[in-house]
C-alpha cells in the first residue's frame, strides 16, 4: 500500500517550495519531491535583483532562504524521480522511482529548461555572462555591448528590449531571415544600435574568471570566424517543460494548460510556475501562481473530504 | 504642461513597489504616487509567515525591505491623491490633487479594504488579534478556540478552514440563517467544533497588550450578553477595492477585470493585486501580478513608441 498525503508537490523550485508554505500552513499533509536539488533553474543564477524583499544576491541564496523558510514550517523534500501522476478513483497516485506517492492533489512545480545550443562556454558561463532572460539580467548590462542568440519572436523581441538598455546589441542567427512576426522585424530593422549577424552560429564565449569578454561567432557558409567585444550574451533558442510525466492538457510545446486556479485538466492536478503556460516565467510568478495553486488544492480536499462525508451518510 | 512619464503607478503597496521595481530595471521613466504612506494593507499586519523568503516578520517590516528595494533602484514616490485616469490620444493623464501627470502606461495596485463593522477593538486589535484573512492568520490560532464574524460564502468557508487548524469555531452571525450556498452550510453543519451564535453581533474585543482573550457578543433581539473565550476573531463582512477613480471593466463589487497580461479594458492601463479580480488576494499574488504587469506594461509602451516611428515614416 502506498503512504498517502493531503498533497504531493512535484518539483522543489520556488513555486514548489511556495506551495509547500502555503499547504502546510493550511493544515495539509504535504511532501515535496524534487529529482535533484532544490531551486530549480534560478539557484544557477549568479545574481538576482527582482523578487520583491532581497534587492540583490544570488539565485542560490535566494533558493536557500525559500529552502529555510519550507522547511521550518515543516516541509518534508524527497529526493527520487516522478515517473507518472494517475487517478485512482478521488486519489491521484504520483508514481516515482522509489515508489508510489497516493495524494488527494498534486501540485506540479517543474519548471522548464531553455534549450542550450552546446556551443563552447555556453553552460560553464550560465549565470555569469550567459543569460536566457533579458527581463531578469538585461539591466546588469547597461550601456554595455550584447549579443543576441536566435531569430524567433521571441529572440527579436528581447532584442528590441536590451536595445533600450544595452549601448550595442548584436543579434547572431543562423539563417538569412528571421521567423519572427513581420511587425518584429520592421522594429529591429529601426533600432540603431543592433546588428544582425545572419548566416552566423555562436563558435565560444570568450571570458575569464571575472566574466564574458566576447563572443566568437563563424559564417555558417564559408566559416569565417568573427569576434564580438560583449559583456553578456543571451540565448533565446526555446524553452522545454519538464511536463512529460503527467497526462493532462498542454499547448504544442508541453506548457500545461491551467483555469485561473492553477488547476489543470485533471481534477485535483495543479500547476505552477515556469511549466504552465503563462505571460511571464519569474520568481515572482512561480511564487504568486503556486500561493494561488495550495490555497485551491486546500479547497479542493476540502470539498473533496466533504463529498466523502456527505456520502457516507 | 503635464509632467510626462513612462509609466505611472497608482498606489504603493506590495504591488506597487513591485510594479516599480520591474518598470525601473526595464528602463522606464516611472513613478508611484501613494495618497498616504507606502505599504497597503499588509503593513497593518503584525506578523506575516507567508511570503516566501522571510519566515516571520511584520507587514511593515516586509514592505520596508520593498519600499528600499524600489527606492534603491531610483524608485520616486509622490504622496497625492489620484482623482481620475483619463484617455488623451495614446497618453493616460493620471489626474491628482496636485496635478496631472502623463503616462504612456498607467498600473493601478491601489488594493482594497475589508470593511469593518465598527465594534469596539475592531480597529484597535486589528493585525494583533482580529483579523480578515484566514490563509494568512489562521496557522497563528492552531488548536486555539477563534471567532468567525459574518454569514455570507466568505465567513462559512473560512471558518470551515479554520476549523480544521484551530480547536473551537464561534461564528457569531447577526440573522437566524446563513445567505452562504447551501453545500456550504450542509459541510459547517457537519464540523463538530463549529458553533453558529445566530441572531448575535460583537460588541467588543475583550483583550489587552498582550493580544485578544474574548470577544463579548449580543443577541440582536433580546440584547443578552455572551463573552465567547478566544484568541482571534476573524471579520468577513466584505471588502471594497479602491477602484472609484479609474473608468474600466469591473465586477459587481467594483474589483476591476484583467486580461492574462494585467490590462483592462482601457488599453494602457493595467491593474494588479488585490483591487482586480482574482481568485485570492495575498503579497505573494500581488507581487506576480505586479511582474507580469510592468513587463507587459513595458511591451505596450514599445509598441507605442514602434507605431509612433512607423506613423512618422
Amino acid at each position: 500500500m502506498s503512504e498517502t498525503f493531503d498533497c504531493v508537490i512535484v518539483g522543489g523550485g520556488p513555486g514548489g517550495l511556495t506551495a509547500a508554505i502555503y499547504a502546510i500552513r493550511a493544515g495539509l499533509k504535504t511532501v515535496i519531491v524534487e529529482k535533484l536539488g532544490v531551486g530549480g533553474q534560478i539557484a544557477l543564477s549568479d545574481i538576482i535583483e527582482n523578487y520583491p524583499g532581497f534587492p540583490s544576491l544570488s539565485g542560490g541564496e535566494l533558493m536557500k532562504h525559500f529552502e529555510e523558510h519550507a522547511v521550518g514550517l515543516g516541509a518534508e523534500i524527497r529526493y527520487t524521480d516522478v515517473t507518472a501522476i494517475v487517478a485512482d478513483g478521488d486519489r491521484r497516485i504520483v508514481k516515482t522511482s522509489s515508489g508510489d506517492l497516493a495524494a488527494k492533489a498534486v501540485i506540479v512545480t517543474t519548471g522548464a529548461e531553455p534549450k542550450k545550443l552546446g556551443f563552447a562556454g555556453e553552460t560553464e558561463f550560465t549565470g555569469r555572462g550567459v543569460s536566457t532572460c533579458a527581463t531578469c539580467d538585461g539591466p546588469f548590462y547597461k550601456k554595455k555591448p550584447v549579443a543576441v542568440i536566435g531569430g524567433g519572436d521571441t529572440a527579436v523581441k528581447e532584442a528590441i528590449y536590451l536595445s533600450k538598455l544595452c549601448s550595442e546589441v548584436h543579434v547572431v542567427h543562423r539563417r538569412d531571415r528571421f521567423r519572427a512576426e513581420k511587425v518584429l522585424q520592421e522594429r529591429i530593422g529601426a533600432r540603431e544600435n543592433v546588428t544582425v549577424h545572419w548566416s552566423h552560429q555562436p563558435v565560444e564565449v570568450l571570458g575569464d574568471d571575472a566574466g564574458v569578454t566576447g563572443l566568437r561567432i563563424k559564417n555558417v557558409d564559408g566559416g569565417a570566424v568573427t569576434d564580438l567585444s560583449v559583456w553578456g550574451v543571451f540565448v533565446f533558442v526555446g524553452i522545454r517543460p519538464n511536463t512529460g510525466f503527467v497526462e493532462c492538457e498542454k499547448d504544442g510545446q508541453g506548457f500545461i494548460v491551467t483555469d485561473e486556479n492553477m488547476m489543470t485538466s485533471l481534477p485535483g492536478v495543479f500547476a505552477a510556475g515556469d511549466c504552465r503556460v503563462t505571460p511571464l516565467r519569474q520568481v515572482a510568478t512561480a511564487v504568486g501562481d503556486a500561493a494561488i495553486a495550495a490555497v485551491k488544492a486546500e479547497e479542493y480536499v476540502s470539498e473533496l473530504e466533504g463529498r466523502a462525508y456527505e456520502g457516507a451518510k
